[in-house]
């Protein structure tokens, strides 16, 4: 790309970083700041500022937090004698708006994945072994809550394993097919976890 | 959706503001900042508060640039005399791109839309009709290049009346079928005009 100002091809060439944003999304996005009201762009940037400076961690879940402890954990009314161990923030918020989990939860920071380089050693496991033992026996159900991918499979895995010198029972969402699917299009490999997993009809 | 931050929640609110990105996007961007280097952060919103703050349009072609002309004004092995009227920075990019253009632009800001309630007096059109006859006869010829869109071509006619009066050839890029597209498979609307603008066998 030819670019007439290198004030804008600074600004597209960072906003081109950002994943799942190619060049041309990125000429549009600067395009439309420079289009749009300056206070805009104040505000963007102060909010994206402030985020990156100010933001923290909960330092008993690992859940995106502006203070100490995260809502979820400071909450009296969450039952502390389940932990749901999940991937990222993201995951939590979905769990969040199914409104049917009242459990504290556990972010790990990502999943076990030897292609992207990612090993046990740089997610919170330890943290998680560590939070169950020292809660003596508070903690009772750990809910491994993975995508269903290998990456995912591997890391309820060893985690498994890992808690199994624990006295705290671990459990794994459910994989079967999903409300509203249709079963003749479903996947053998779903299809077949869903027969082995099959559940008492009440 | 439930924010466990608010400083997050802020940031996902202005990042959706962006045109084409949702919700969903604009949590995925903000949680990779967060777990992004913070030195990227600095210099993303640095660059967009540049671009915003700095950043000014040429006087001359009203294009996006750095100092009061942009490179294309300035460049003394552009032909002045054929000015090609666009609707922003990108149709510029996109035309010089081809490198098939070596006269200069002039940058409208928007075409006339009056459903998005853009009249003719918040384009450049005014800065146009007087940088023609302000150039003496310097200016010969005037290419409309937009979009073949309704909008595109009410504003094309709309600056082809109010140039009538002014000694000046008034053109418009080609519509036709595109290069290596199949005669079969193009809309009636385009084949048709591509048979009226047939242009002879050289």
């Amino acid at each position: 790309m030819d670019f007439s100002s290198r004030l804008l091809e600074q600004a597209v060439e960072q906003i081109a970083k950002l994943p799942g944003i190619g060049k041309k999304t990125a000429l549009r996005l600067a395009l439309h700041l420079v289009r749009e009201n300056p206070a805009y762009t104040t505000q963007l940037t102060e909010a994206l500022g402030k985020l990156r400076s100010e933001i923290s961690l909960c330092k008993t879940c690992f859940n995106i937090s502006d203070h100490e402890l995260c809502p979820l954990c400071q909450s009296p009314r969450r039952d502390k004698s389940i932990v749901c161990v999940v991937e990222d923030t993201r995951d939590v918020m979905a769990i969040e708006n199914t409104s049917q989990y009242q459990g504290l939860y556990h972010v790990l920071g990502g999943v076990i994945s030897p292609v992207n380089g990612i090993g046990p050693g740089d997610l919170r496991i330890e943290q998680l072994i560590q939070r169950v033992s020292e809660s003596g026996s508070e903690v009772r159900e750990i809910i491994l809550a993975f995508s269903s991918t290998m990456e995912g499979d591997t890391t309820g895995f060893y985690i498994h394993k890992k808690l199994s010198s624990l006295s705290v029972k671990v459990t794994s969402i459910a994989r079967g097919i999903p409300v509203g699917g249709d079963l003749e299009f479903t996947d053998e490999l779903t299809l077949g976890r869903s027969i082995l997993s099959r559940t008492p009809v009440q």
